[in-house]
């Protein structure tokens, strides 16, 4: 075995956290630098895994030599100035969604990140959820034909603070981000979006402005039709479920529950343990493959995680969806996005 | 016990013939009074359910004067004359969906609909579906708590030829109509209609410019928003779902199977009997509820089944999904329909 | 179509009323005489579906000359002399299960059920179930390739009162040889019968000397074992499931449901509506297909229902399994049994 | 956090594998030194794993000085001399199931383990999956009432080879003893087995003078009623099913599938991923839960494993299901076993 790969983790917040405990564990990676500004929880982090460097100043821990990788888990505003870092040194970087709310930051860093001839990689996750990717892999062997339509269910079990949403983007760049890159990964050739929404349950989200209910539409350049059904809650906790349609059939990722224990009783028959309560535990082992995919792709020299342009590419239809809901119009997307 | 209601039926295709058999085994109900201008297939009917008058002249059987109640399952054309005929006669009137596919025929009819004073019901059977009837029972019992989002997956098992997509009136009309009305019994206040759809599969179906492919989303009130997604076609079957979620939580209604043999082999686990391969099978229950709904309504005088503004109103709602996916923008409708 | 089969029905109980309504309804057959010492129960029931005879007395009904066939679901202790007196007057004869509770009474019966020219059918219900008759015909067709195991689970809603109890014969040849019966049609020919039992839960059956509570295993020629799972009560309804494994994987019957709603909160995910709460609406399909099947078999001459000797075997069963339970042995069976 | 506990593990063939790993990757555990006369497997597993201390001699890793705890997976025959040994030295132990398969054997051990003041663990891996820790907290809890039916469905993927079946000491000591010890699990006092097999598919398993299907019925004292169905092959994957059934309900764990993926196409519905194909897969959680509790115990002076009495119980009833299904009777036992 190689010497394992030396990671730096920017953030430690929620997850920050689940990075540390991956890059900490897996195989083949070591957690050896932390950078927060939030120095007692980082301090935290660093003695429950060992991680001998801890320090609040990027420039510390990007200049300090010893680094094989890097992860940026930090908050959204620092995300393109630390990946414009790790190029400028040469530094694999694994950086979180999203790269930034605003296109045009985004735009600005696009011909370095092309440029780059080290890794940049965005932390889509879901892609490397075991049963996302096992339905990728049925429908790319063929197995529901051509592909005619992708529906995709997706709720969170409780919405985020007044704070959260104030600084989110709104629904579509925080939350849809996530069902676009999906969307993506079945149908690379968005030609269109067309989203409604609404103000259904939470005031706070209406007072900023935002949504908390959406149902996204988008089209494919080959006729292909994506419905995406998103809301900020959900009472019965975490609710992921994804339905791939073609000529020939169709295949289904119904909602995971961590047991599958079931009750039956005379108030009731066929109950069962709840589902996931956050996206922590319900894409824990994603973000693990995430990480050993990203690991083996430095060292092997090619990095297959979700890159640059597909997080650019996301922000795209983020931003239609957004326009789209407040216009009520269906708005047109470069087939390259 | 009382006689039985006496029933005369126009039309004996396909839906004529299951409202036949359902006439003709009712428990209080017998059909009395068969009318088609095709004759030979309208005697075999009569044959076989015993039924002793026939004649393809609509006018012998409107004037016989021995009927309680008339079934409408004639061609969509003949809709609106026969409802005006059997108003004008005082005559109960249970007709096929649509109306018409020109709503400025419906509403040449609307004044005198509304001042009939012998009912008028409009064949959306769907709802007398003992699932969906449980599912909007629980959701009236606040089961689900406040109701935010309705999501439906309709897909035919196989598209109808040629002919019948000709004078169908497109994919929202003739299809989604149903779903339409669905949505109205969760939704009744429908402000806007957004509709997206694609030429997927089908090139019959683009030759006559029409859709094979749609997600038409629609907005309640409330706030609700309601999803459907539709395809012509499905290869595993008739796929009928249905999934009402509020903020206490949801309650869905699965795909139906016939049976529920499960088969475990090497080849794959839990593999089932097929789906429904048409309404007729999926939605027997529902015809035969449906008519007893009615026949039960015209007894006591009080007709439940859905009425001519249901259908008037279903129909707006298609020609505003028509508009919609034509045009690219999301199209608003009355409230009152 | 030929006249309609007149039926005459002894006994007008639970399982005769669902005979009766059946017998007047199906297409092909008509309920034309009805005999119950309890007759103002069987004026009720003859007024409901408009026959036009009853009686109290047995030869009255018999000796009418009007009848195509019988149906005897009267007490059990009525059964083989109803029988007897259908065969000597070559009336064909469907008769609820079991035959008798003493072995002895049904073998002075078997030469004159062999010798008999009109069919004597014997009421084992669910063989006309359309799930387990699905099932039978996916294991006939080798879906599950050579059949090794059969795993029966049955249980009722609640148990029968103290009364029924007395005189039921015990669980095994009261409620178990409805198992045995499937039991056999899936394994033939059966050679060992060994059963543990138990006292469980009720104070009343343990009075009775009866138990609640037992499993029962049989050995088939073939190597087979089958497995049956029996409780005299149960919570969430009627508890009705089936297995048939082989080399070459397994088929499976889950309970059924009424409807197929699926309710999720925070309380718990994924309730459904409950279980059926009796025989008679779980197996309401299969008392109708049987019926038809016998009114069928006496029209074209070749009645495919359950006959004596399938009556005889079950009772067999069930007192080697009583011997069993009671010995602690395991007991050898005629195979031709 | 304090010191890590040094484990040393004897065997390293397929099961010793499994907790080499867990040994290795577990936080709180290093797997120090391992010992196998297989010594180039021990070399690989050792190199794997980072490992300093390799050896074929027992002795040698024994009287090292420097583990606090062993796990013993080496093959049967050496387990009762290895616990012997480690309870001698003042070693902590975990030993694989069974302790022998001559009861004998493990009577004579019996006095020296219950005198023992280190703890003594017995590798009943099934306690620790998830899903069954879960179904017993909902048991004990009240979840089904007070339990009357256990019912347990366990068949391997594939039967193992006749060198294994040889020396395994028959299917009830080999592979119905987890069943066994899942039983005591949920009822304690067991008082009564009775078992019926077959030699159903397998010559070779025949040509060895065992069984490859069975049903064992066990009963408690409280009037519970265990039913156990075992094949030694399935088509479908490895086949585990668990219900307990009480006067208030039921709670169920149905089979384990790895991904939940369905498919849906013309050939039919719902067919899903394989089951898992080994024990390895289906248990890599529950071997990991068992080690970590081990440690754990070992730490805090509280061993909560399966221990001594709980293999020698499940032995006795294995031991009392040979001659049960030997002899065609039901075989009582201590219920303090």
């Amino acid at each position: 075995m190689t010497s394992p790969l030396r990671i730096g983790l920017f953030g430690t917040g929620r997850i920050g956290f689940v990075h540390a405990a991956n890059a900490a564990t897996l195989p083949g990676t070591v957690l050896h630098r932390i950078c927060d500004p939030a120095l007692e929880r980082a301090r935290e982090t660093a003695q429950q895994y060992g991680v001998p460097h801890v320090t609040a100043d990027p420039e510390e821990m990007l200049s300090a030599g010893d680094l094989d990788a890097v992860v940026v888990a930090s908050p959204t505003p620092t995300h393109v100035g630390l990946i414009e870092e790790c190029i400028d040194r040469g530094l694999p970087v694994l950086c979180e969604k999203p790269i930034h709310l605003d296109i045009r930051r985004v735009d600005e860093l696009r011909e370095k990140a092309r440029a780059a001839t080290t890794p940049v990689a965005i932390g889509f996750n879901r892609r490397f959820d075991p049963s996302i990717a096992d339905l990728h892999r049925t429908v790319r062997a063929g197995g529901v034909g051509r592909l005619e339509q992708l529906t995709i269910v997706s709720r969170d079990p409780e919405p985020p603070g007044p704070e959260y949403i104030a600084a989110s983007g709104g629904i579509f760049r925080d939350m849809t981000i996530h069902d676009f890159d999906i969307a993506r990964l079945f149908v690379p050739e968005i030609v269109e979006v067309t989203a409604r929404a609404a103000q259904s349950f939470s005031p706070e989200i209406a007072a900023a402005g935002d949504f908390d209910t959406a149902t996204t539409v988008l089209r494919g350049a080959g006729g292909e039709v994506v419905t995406i059904v998103n809301s900020r809650h959900c009472a019965y906790g975490y609710d992921q479920r994804l339905e791939a349609f073609g000529d020939a059939g169709a295949a289904r990722l119904e909602n995971l529950l961590p047991l599958t224990t079931r009750s039956f009783g005379a108030g009731g028959v066929e109950g069962t343990t709840p589902y996931y309560s956050s996206f922590v535990d319900r894409y824990a082992e994603a973000y693990r493959a995430e990480l050993a995919e990203f690991a083996e792709g430095v060292r092997s020299g090619t990095v297959r995680n979700p890159g640059f342009e597909d997080g650019r590419a996301a922000l795209l239809l983020a931003d239609a969806a957004q326009e789209s809901a407040e216009r009520g119009v269906a708005v047109a997307v470069e087939p390259s996005a």
